[in-house]
C-alpha cells in the first residue's frame, strides 16, 4: 500500500508552538510529504514559519480544503486544544496528534471515533513517545514476557508541569525543573530484580532557581522540597543561579526515559528488554514521531481503516516511506 | 478482533529442539492458547516433552489435523528445515517461524507467500529478535529520524557459528565463543556521534577452550585468532579451561544486543533511540516471541490477511491477549 511517489502526501500543520515548528522542520526530511500550510488561530501575518517559504493561513481557512489535504497534524496542547479541535477536524480530515493526558485517552478516543467513522476519516491519537513509543514497548514487554514487571523511568528531562510549580513559589523569579531517573533503581531493574517501586523511588528532581529580589534561599528551598505531590515524596535538589545562567544553560528542552521489562522464562532465566530515549529536543522528537505517524494515518485511511486508532494499531511498516519489499530486504 | 476467551487458540509445535521446548514452556504462561501437540520427525516415544503431560506425535500426523489446529509454530532451523517445511505447512496451516538467515528472507517470503495465499492461510516469518524486534527498531529509528545512522551491536552472547569454528581447530577438544559489543563503540554512538563502524569495530570475541591432550596452547591460540573472517579482523581473547569448567560455567545460552539510532533534528539537536536485550536464555526468549506472534498470526488470518507477512506488518496490539480497549486504558 505505497503512495505513488509522484503524488506526495499533502499535509496541514494545525497549531504553531514548539511542536508545530518541529513538524515543519521534520517535513523537510520527508520528501514523500508536502506541506499545504500552517494553520493558526493567530493573525497569519504575525506568525513566522520555522522553514522559510512555508505558507501560514488562518485556521478558519481549513474549512474549504477538505479535498486538498490528505492528513492534518494537530500540534495543539492536550489540556484544552485537542479535546475541542480533534473531534471537529476528524469530521473533515484524517488526523494525527500527540494527545498525552494518559487518564483521558479512552474518553478522547471515543470523542474522535464517532465523527471519524461518520466522515470516513482516520484519527490517529496519542502518537509521540509517552504515550507512543513507550506504550508500544510496554505492550511488547508484557506480551512477550507475561511473567514479568514493566518499569517506566523518565528523564533526564525538563518537566513543564514541575517547572511551572517551581515558578509559582513565592520568592522565585524564574526557574526550571529536571526529572532524573534514579540510577540505583535502574540498576536493580536492569539486573533482573523485580523491585516494587513507586514513582518517587524511580526518580529524583533537580531545580535551577533564580531568586526574586530579597528572597531568602532557605525559605524558598524549603517551600519547594516540601510541596505536596510535586516534590514532597521525591529526593529534590535546588540550585540557585542567576538569570543569565538560566538563559544560557537551561533554554533547551531535553527529555527522554526508559521502559524496561524484566521477566523470566523456563526455570527462572532472566530476560530484560530495555528501550531508552536520550533527546536533546523533546518537542522536535515528538514532531518527528508525528510526521512518521501522519504517513501511517494516511495509509490506514487509504486501506479503509476508519475511526479512531492509536499507535498500538499501527504496523511498523506503515511508518516508513520504503516499500514492504525494500524493508524486508534492508531492515529485517 | 479478540478471540473468544472461551475458545483458546489451538497451537501445534513443529520440531522439538531448544526452541520447541522453549515454546512448550512459554505456552504455559499463555492461557488463551492450547497446545494440540508437539510434532517431531523422531519416534514420538523417544521424545520427552519439556512440560509434563504434553502430547508428542509424529510430524506425519499433521496431515489430518487441518481443522484442529489454528496456528503451527515452526521450531526447525533456518538452514535446512524451514525452507522445506515452511512452504509445505503454509499450504495447510497458518504458521509462524523465526527464520533468521537475513540474506534469504526475500526468497523465503516468496516461497511462503504463494502456497499461503492459495490456501487462505497466513505465514508469519522471521519473528524472534534479530530478525524480529531488532528489525522493528531499525525501522522505527529511520522512519522517525531520517537524518541519522542505525547501529546494531550483538552480545554479550554465545555464538553457535563461532563456537563451531573454534571446535574445528586442531588441538581443540571443546569450546565456546562469546561475542561482546565494544564498549568504546557503544559509548561513541550513545553520545550522538555517528562513527563509521564495521562489524569488527563494534564487537570483540572471547573463546573458552578445552585443549586436546598434548596440544600446544600457543599454536591453538594463534590458529583461532588468525582464522579469516571468523576471528582475524576482530579483537579476540582465548582462555584455556578444563572440561569441568566448561560444563559448569558455559552451558547456558545467553545472548542479546542493542539497536541504536543516532539522529539529528532541527538545528543539530541530537536524538538517540536505543533498544537493548539482555537474555539469559536466547532460545527461551525467541520461543516467547514466537508465541506472542502466533497469537498475531491467528488474528491476522481471522481478519482475512492471507499470504506471507513479517513482524513489520504486525500491529503491536495483535500480540497481546488483552482487548484494544484494555490496552488503551492500561498501557497507552
Amino acid at each position: 500500500m505505497q503512495p505513488d511517489p509522484s503524488t506526495p502526501i499533502r499535509v496541514a500543520v494545525v497549531g504553531h508552538g514548539n511542536l508545530g515548528r518541529g513538524v515543519e522542520r521534520a517535513l523537510v526530511g520527508s520528501p514523500d510529504m508536502e506541506l499545504v500550510g500552517i494553520f493558526t488561530r493567530r493573525a497569519p501575518d504575525d506568525v513566522t514559519p520555522a522553514v522559510a517559504g512555508n505558507r501560514v493561513l488562518h485556521v478558519d481557512e481549513l474549512d474549504g480544503l477538505k479535498d486538498a489535504i490528505d492528513v492534518a497534524i494537530l500540534c495543539g496542547g492536550s489540556k484544552s486544544d485537542l479535546r475541542l479541535q480533534g473531534p471537529a477536524l476528524a469530521a473533515q480530515f484524517t488526523t494525527v496528534d500527540s494527545f498525552d493526558t494518559h487518564a483521558d485517552i479512552p474518553a478522547y478516543f471515543a470523542e474522535l471515533d464517532a465523527p471519524a467513522r461518520a466522515a470516513g476519516t482516520t484519527a490517529l491519537l496519542s502518537t509521540g513517545w509517552d504515550p507512543g513509543l513507550f506504550s508500544i514497548n510496554r505492550l511488547l514487554g508484557e506480551a512477550i514476557l507475561p511473567d514479568g514487571e514493566t518499569y517506566t523511568f523518565w528523564g533526564r528531562g525538563l518537566s513543564q508541569g514541575h517547572s511551572d510549580a517551581v515558578r509559582r513559589v513565592e520568592g522565585v523569579a524564574a526557574g526550571v525543573q529536571y526529572t532524573h531517573p534514579s540510577a540505583d533503581a535502574m540498576a536493580q531493574v536492569r539486573a533482573g530484580e523485580r523491585p516494587q517501586l513507586g514513582t518517587q523511588d524511580k526518580h529524583t528532581r533537580e531545580c535551577f532557581v533564580v531568586l526574586a529580589d530579597g528572597a531568602d534561599p532557605d525559605v524558598v528551598r524549603k517551600a519547594i522540597v516540601t510541596m505536596p505531590n510535586y516534590f514532597e515524596p521525591f529526593e529534590t535538589t535546588v540550585h540557585f543561579i542567576t538569570a543569565e545562567e538560566l538563559a544560557r544553560d537551561h533554554a533547551a528542552m531535553p527529555h527522554g526515559g526508559f521502559v524496561l521489562r524484566s521477566g523470566s522464562t523456563g526455570d527462572g532465566n532472566k530476560q530484560v528488554i530495555e528501550l531508552g530515549l536520550t533527546l536533546e529536543s523533546n518537542p522536535e522528537f515528538t514532531a518527528s514521531v508525528l510526521v512518521a505517524y501522519a504517513r501511517a494515518a494516511y495509509r490506514l485511511n487509504q486501506q479503509g481503516v476508519h475511526g479512531a486508532v492509536t499507535p498500538l494499531d499501527v504496523a511498523p511498516g506503515l511508518l516508513s516511506p520504503k516499500s514492504p519489499a525494500q524493508l524486508r530486504a534492508e531492515l529485517l
